[in-house]
């Protein structure tokens, strides 16, 4: 019985290990680069609606919020261990020493989005322009710690 | 009456012509490579599944196939008239010239990527890999005709 475990937990182990060594750095990297640039290609219509610079349209503004919603649970995957270099990148090295602090606000982010594309489906604009600022509070607030910007 | 409507008509052109004035041909093209980046990196896992190099496992297939199915519809907005050129793009010109083929197959993607996420989330294998070899034919019949490959 022992040994079954031991054998099964070593066997959980080079299962994760192979399915971390079949993704390459630059793969990984590349890919949460694209999830950002979706993520931004969706907030760009939202910001121009919540500054006034086109006019409020709920549905739209629920179509791009409900992408968010769909993206962000996808972000944490494209950061394994050993893609804090491999191609140029703006994760800050202090990612993967704070993986539970880093979990955590992604965590934040995916709450905040979905409660965003909650609100923006019900259709009411000043709870969707303040929850707005809640998610965009979010994407700072990691941004802030975990992302180099020249 | 007539005046109306040639006003409102030319309003409508107005409008769209400023929304396609808004997206760089460079954004749009870093855009809608960054969904097909995302579409291969959730392709991969499956493909893997398909050729039995991992275990097949329903849930994780039907995982992937949801994202491809709700990546699938937000590719067009990324081929904006004269977004051809602006960056390196392996989207061939003969996608603007024949912009009612490509929404077509664009659209067969979309259905298919649709009933992939569908038949997959049923969780039958023998109907899931009957239906990926039919979403991989919507991706190839694309590629085939618009993609240029070195």
């Amino acid at each position: 019985m022992r040994k079954t475990v031991v054998l099964a937990g070593m066997a959980a182990l080079l299962a994760t290990a192979i399915a971390a060594a079949a993704v390459k750095p630059e793969t990984a990297i590349h890919y949460r680069q694209s999830v950002y640039t979706m993520i931004g290609w969706n907030f760009v219509p939202m910001v121009d609606m919540i500054k006034n610079k086109t006019p409020w349209d709920s549905a739209t503004f629920a179509k791009h919020a409900d992408r968010l919603a769909f993206l962000a649970p996808q972000l944490l995957e494209g950061f394994p261990e050993g893609s804090d270099k491999g191609a140029e990148t703006e994760a800050k090295p202090e990612i993967w020493k704070n993986m539970d602090d880093f979990k955590s606000k992604m965590s934040d982010l995916v709450r905040e989005t979905k409660a965003l594309a909650d609100v923006a489906r019900a259709g009411d604009e000043a709870k969707t322009r303040e929850q707005f600022r809640k998610t965009a509070g979010a994407c700072k607030s990691c941004h802030d710690k975990y992302r180099s910007e020249e």
